[in-house]
């Protein structure tokens, strides 16, 4: 009987599963890139036949680009980190699935963001993109801010951004306050100028839809609007709490990831400015990484989530 | 051939369609109130089917309640005042249903609140509730301020007020802010203390939802809090606004309708309560009214919208 891979040398699999998109890493145990896979959503709470459909596609084509077989599945060392596992009652979900792997080691993808832009180190990540919600791990504890949802949370990401043009635009064409740039500039992206005809853009709108008019209000500031920069200054707070809050268990070093976080930076305080560095892998790294990190802790590489 | 009531003596019906139920008051040329009828949905943007549905349902129970049969409904001569009207789309729609009234004369229900309240005369109207609106009629200029929708719109509104509540315990809840009598209220208020438990009542609230919560900010403040003070202060100056817009063009009186005006009202601004006076008729009897004002402008009984 042919030695698996596993028990010669394992390959691991590093999967990033989010709310639209699942990135999947296929790496040798030296820590080579062997192949990549990419499909839809892997968010438990979009339902487990989508996100385990999305999952299986997107290692089949890892597996396939590496030049390996099919059968190869039932070896990969799998870490996983999935939006929606932080809701214990999903983490259960995804750990009770009858997986095809030789183990499953499940997180946030939150947490494999973190690990990845910290090289597998303690340290913090936040992220300013269509969301708002950061993580700091050190010494095994881990600390969650943020990122409830829009929008009654998510302060300061580029759906809260979106919302507060929005609401600035119809109150200046109810002639609640005065129109700035950014009314022209949402009747620009939006093709329409009536009050009537902007709301019809809205009233399904989704965080996505939202935060594509986030770019407006960094356009409109640097212009000199004030109403647009007095915007900027809230989310900047918004997102500046956050990492504060992050700072005070004492993270090495803070990377801050999404869209936004780049135009939102320049607004953090000294004291957040300080730790920030760029992220040094993306998350499916971050994946492998908690993967290796389990199998060292636990002593073996057959366990599973 | 027996002469038609609508003929002799006709027969008024007032429909107050919204959101969620359908009003009707049957009427009689000398201003006799015959029956009531109460239903379902009667907003055009939730369906032309369930609307008239909804309709015709409210009016076959004012008919049985007045103790007329059925075949009276074709000689009545209605006004209607549904939600949604004020987008020209929906107007269209509604004045091209082929109903089985005399006429039919068709505002919006905010027009028809305010002919109500103001027993016909002109006025202005705020409607404070789970949304926030206001309309202004001053010699035939029709002055609409607000009413958007949630959460791009409605500032002020019980669902803004509800979103305040729910945004500012999560903060708490992060430790971004420290908490406040808010917190254990919305605590109690939805017998949970885990932020994953209190989001998840959050994930596909509705504005009513929200507005459930308004009163707690009330509650909170009556007690010293500050964080709930600042709310109300923000959301009140919010209705202010709207409210000296409406004034901008003189009406002679503003009614505050809807269930958190009597709230809100103490924090208006001088010139805007001494315009305040209670509503007199609720906004069946204005859709009556604009019922015949049309008629009385047209000179004849018959026409449709």
């Amino acid at each position: 009987m042919r030695p698996t891979v596993t028990e010669q040398q394992p390959l691991f699999l590093g999967i990033d599963g989010g709310g639209s998109k699942c990135r999947v890493l296929l790496m040798s145990a030296q820590g080579q890139v062997l192949g990549e896979g990419l499909s839809g959503p892997a968010n438990p709470l979009r339902g487990m036949q989508l996100a385990t459909a999305s999952i299986l596609d997107a290692t089949s084509q890892a597996l396939n680009s590496a030049g390996l077989p099919a059968t190869v599945m039932s070896e990969l060392v799998v870490g996983a980190g999935l939006a929606g596992v932080n809701l214990p009652e999903y983490y259960q979900l995804v750990s009770s699935w009858q997986h095809p792997f030789a183990s499953l080691h499940l997180t946030s993808d939150l947490h494999i963001a973190c690990i990845g832009a910290h090289q597998g180190n303690d340290g913090a990540v936040l992220i300013c993109g269509t969301g708002s919600c950061g993580l700091a791990a050190v010494n095994g504890q881990l600390l969650e801010v943020g990122g409830h949802g829009f929008p009654y949370g998510d302060n300061g990401s580029g759906a809260w951004f979106g919302l507060q043009v929005v609401q600035q635009v119809l109150r200046s064409k109810d002639q609640l306050t005065a129109p700035t740039l950014l009314t022209g500039l949402l009747q620009a992206e939006l093709q329409c100028s009536a009050s009537l005809q902007l709301v019809s853009h809205f009233m399904q709108a989704s965080p996505t839809d939202y935060a594509r008019l986030a770019p407006l209000v960094f356009t409109a500031a640097e212009q000199g609007d004030a109403a647009a920069q007095s915007i900027i200054d809230t989310g900047a707070a918004y997102i500046n709490e956050i990492a504060e809050r992050l700072l005070t268990i004492n993270p090495v070093a803070l990377c801050l990831i999404g869209g936004l976080a780049y135009k939102v930076e320049p607004y953090l305080s000294a004291a957040v400015r300080n730790k920030v560095v760029p992220a040094a892998q993306p998350p499916e790294f971050g994946a492998i990484w908690f993967a290796q990190q389990a199998i060292a802790n636990s002593g073996k590489t057959g366990t599973t989530a």
